[in-house]
Parts: structure tokens; C-alpha cells; sequence
């Protein structure tokens, strides 16, 4: 307990420094050789100043358990964020779950316009594999190939893409526990496991290692996914910075309508156990892992 | 004129060859692992069976200059052209240009819903980065970075994307001689100068030769645009394969509505004898791209 306290403790200025990072990131990304003031001011809108940067974090926090440069995972934690960026844009226009507010302020179609929303999420894709094309995110090709391939495969029909596709087939239909932690598993647990992967990766760690961390993620995936539903059952829309009890309104299955409050938390507890027992091993190294893994059903937005 | 003639002659069956290539290489690539039928019915309705695949063709024309196997070729060949389908079915949305018909078929919006659009647009850009990142594109994976880092750039503010956002700006505002050549240079100059680049970077050509076909690019994309702007004031609808009129329709600039029918035509003349000055010493290596940047003007579809 003494050690859930001190990790809790770290947590929250390593996180608000990764934020800090990313934001400095997209900034320098987002500067140069834009030749539609628009366009990049979506850009910019959409991906500074909110967030958690929790994909980022993961990558940092994997990235430190294989000697990998803080730099280098900071640049590969700038893609990832790109391309959930891009998708929370996508997901939120009015022909998919139309949210009109996101991390506090209006969803991009709401301060622009719906096509400004289409392309700045076109081009926060292209900027992730800019990014990880770079030599500066690694020094050796074949591992950025290798982090494009992955990622490209995670954000597509066979990962996010395909799971908000789902999701959206859901909508209004009878739908089994089955179905909604596939649906999960592909569209936000496959990105989760590309941040996991990509410290693997990029330290060249060993196969058994980089399977431990494919497990953690798995497991990490869906208990954010559960908090996330109990966070729109129970939650705070000024806290959370998101409209809540829009699941249930809209009579959408979530792990809550399937479970109960309290069996989804307990799914939640039991998820976050298994992840944390993937770490053994790691040492003291993974005790950031840890605490994120504690995060994801402590927080309360 | 006995020169040109034989261009046009090799020209239509390397084109149909390619075709059935292209589409070869999205059945495969669009089969396996597909965990939403939906979304990959709509990539596979959107990718295959239509297009004239100019793209493609561009990149073999410039591999074939420099010993690159067919193979590599029409692997990136594939990136490029799952890229601009990509952007015609978000272009094609009712909140960008609103077109209910693209390749002779209703728009993928059409035919499925707006949400899978953006999806499958989506998941079409994903698909050229994974196709990029594969061994089986180029053996060199600095080469495969190379060759990622700028399709993201032709792809993103600075280019397709960017020249989108500016075409919707311009949209009923007065639009000067300047501005659409500017436009029409990022929106769809940026991705044709990727092909010829694509060739010239797998194929490791000399600094000077690739500035050489960058220029072609630079005039091939201007001659195409034009000619589609001739094809659109006077051409068949139904030989197009989408609605004609409509730039015209809507009071949206063009080069014919800036220059007239025979000024528009007389540029694009001009702009094809430039493209085709920059083959010389590429010898009859070069014959396929002549063959191109004539079909340019002379296409009626």
C-alpha cells in the first residue's frame, strides 16, 4: 500500500511533464510551412493544451524499461497522440457520435466546420507518420518502418478504424459482452498496444518482454474503457470535459448497462491486478507502469 | 508526330495493365483480417474496379528510368492510390464538395452512409502507410522511410490536405490567376510530384535527374488540372464519370472561367511541351512519361 502511494505520487508531475512535452511538440510540428492558416489553426486547436497524453505516457513509460532515449519515445508518443487526435475529430462530427464538446471546449466541426474537421484529422494522420518517418525518432530505419507498419495497422480496418465502425453498427442493437470488448479491444485497445510496443520496439527488447507489455495493454485497454463508462454513468461533465450520460440516453450498451455499477468495477479492479502482475520482473523500473495502471481506475476525469 | 503517335499507341494497354495490377493489389491487401465487413466493403467499393490509376502509372514510368523491379513499383504504386482515394471520398462528403458521383458509381456516401465515408477514407490512408512499411516495398528500409516521410508531407497541410481547405475557401470569393495555380499545385500537384519522386528515390537517382522529373510533375499536374477544368465547361457526363458543369454551376474560379476555353487550352499546351523538354537524355527509357504528359490534353475522360 505504501507502494500504490508512492507511485500514486509520482504520477501526477511525470504526467503534467509529458503533457508539458507533447504540447512543445505539436507546437514546433505545427509552426512551420503551413500554407492554410485554417487548416493549421484546426490542427493546433485540436491537438495543444488538453488531453491527458496518456498514449504518450505509455510510450515514455514503456520506452524507460529498454534504455530508450526520452527524446526518441517522446517523438513516437507525439505520433500516437496524432492519431488519437485524429480520430477523436472524426468521431466527434456530427455524422458519427456527434459530440459537440471535447476536452472542455467545442469539438472541432463546432469551432470551425465540418470539412476543416474532416481535413485537420486527414492531416494529424499524415503528421503521425511524418513524425515517426523521421530519423530523429529513431536512428535506425528499420525500427521506424517497423513503428509505421504497426501503427498504420492499429489505426486501420483491422484496429480503430474498424472498431468505431462496430461501434457504430452497435448503436441501437442488442448488444453482448462479447461484442463490446471486441469492439473495445480493436478500437481503443489496439492503439493502447501499439504505445506498449513501441518502447519494446524501439529498445529492442526481447520477445517474452514485449508479449508481458502486449498483456498489460490488453488489460490496461479495458479497464480505461470500463472507468470510462462508469465515468458517463456516475461523472461530472465539467470535470470529465465531455458530455456524460450519453451511453445510457442513447441506450447504448457499455459495460455498465451489461454489469451494474458495481461489476463493472469489480471487471475494472480485476483487469488493473492482471496488468499490474505483468510487470514482475521489470523491478522498480515499471513502477510508473504501475501507477498507471492504478490511474486508470482511481481518476475522476 | 510519328514520335507521338507511337506514345499514344504503347500508352492504353501499359494503362490497362496497370489497372488490373492496382486492383490485384487492393483484393489483397483489402481480403485478409478485416474485422468489420462493412468498412472493408466500402474500401474495396471506393479502391477497386475504377479510375484510370494515373497515379500508378506515374510511379512505374519513373521506376522503370532507373532499374527499379515492377514489383516495388506497383507497391507504391498502391500507397499512392489508396492516398487519393482517400481523399475523394472525403472530398466527395456533403461537407466538403457535396458530389453524389465519382467513377461512373454513387459516391461512397451514397452508397453506404457519411460515417462509413470518413471511415474508409480514413483507413485507406492507413493502408498506404502499411504498404510503405513493408519489406516487399523496397528492400532498404531507409528507403521505405524516405519514401513515408514524403507521401505524409504530399498528404498533409502543406499539401493535399492544405489545397483542399484552401479549393473550399476560394469557394464564391473572387480567386485570381495566382491563387488557383496554388491551389491546384497543393491539392493535387503535391501527390503527382510523390510519384515521380517515388521512382527517383527507389531507384537512388542522381540529385539532378529527380529535380528533372519534379519539374515534369510540376507541369503534368498543372495540364491535368486544366484539362479538367476544360473537360467540366464542355465535356460528357457520362464518359467523366461524375457531374460536370459544376464549377461553373456554383460560380467557382477555374483556369477555363480565368483564361476562356482556348487560353486554358493553349496553357496546357504549353505546359505539356515543358513537361516533356525535361525528358531529354532519358532517351526512349523515357517514351512511357511522353506518352503521360500528352495523354494529358488529349484524354476525353
Amino acid at each position: 500500500m505504501l507502494h500504490a502511494a508512492a507511485g500514486a505520487f509520482t504520477l501526477k508531475p511525470e504526467m503534467e511533464r509529458v503533457a508539458a512535452d507533447i504540447d512543445h511538440l505539436f507546437d514546433q510540428a505545427l509552426r512551420p510551412a503551413c500554407h492554410s492558416n485554417r487548416l493549421c489553426d484546426a490542427m493546433r486547436y485540436a491537438a495543444m493544451g488538453g488531453g491527458k497524453r496518456m498514449r504518450p505516457l505509455l510510450v515514455l513509460a514503456s520506452a524507460s524499461l529498454f534504455g530508450v532515449s526520452r527524446g526518441e519515445a517522446l517523438r513516437a508518443g507525439l505520433a500516437v497522440e496524432a492519431i488519437h487526435v485524429h480520430s477523436l475529430i472524426h468521431d466527434d462530427l456530427p455524422c458519427m457520435d456527434d459530440d459537440d464538446l471535447r476536452r472542455g471546449k467545442p469539438s472541432v466541426h463546432c469551432a470551425f466546420d465540418e470539412a476543416t474537421a474532416v481535413l485537420a484529422g486527414d492531416a494529424l494522420m499524415a503528421l503521425a507518420f511524418e513524425t515517426l518517418a523521421d530519423a530523429r525518432t529513431h536512428n535506425d530505419p528499420g525500427v521506424r518502418a517497423d513503428l509505421i507498419a504497426r501503427l498504420a495497422a492499429a489505426a486501420g480496418p483491422s484496429g480503430m478504424a474498424g472498431g468505431q465502425m462496430l461501434d457504430l453498427l452497435a448503436d441501437h442493437q442488442r448488444v453482448e459482452s462479447a461484442d463490446i470488448v471486441r469492439i473495445q479491444i480493436l478500437k481503443t485497445g489496439a492503439l493502447i498496444g501499439w504505445c506498449l510496443d513501441a518502447g519494446a520496439v524501439m529498445g529492442r527488447a526481447a520477445p517474452v518482454l514485449a508479449r508481458r507489455l502486449a498483456t498489460y495493454a490488453n488489460c490496461l485497454g479495458l479497464a480505461f474503457q470500463i472507468a470510462d463508462d462508469l465515468l458517463d454513468a456516475e461523472g461530472d461533465e465539467a470535470k470529465i470535459g465531455k458530455r456524460v450520460g450519453k451511453d445510457a440516453g442513447q441506450g447504448k450498451a457499455s459495460f455498465v448497462s451489461l454489469f451494474g455499477i458495481a461489476g463493472a468495477r469489480r471487471r475494472a479492479d480485476h483487469l488493473v491486478a492482471k496488468a499490474i502482475r505483468q510487470l514482475q520482473g521489470f523491478g522498480r523500473d515499471a513502477d510508473l507502469l504501475r501507477a498507471i495502471a492504478r490511474y486508470a481506475i482511481a481518476r475522476d476525469r
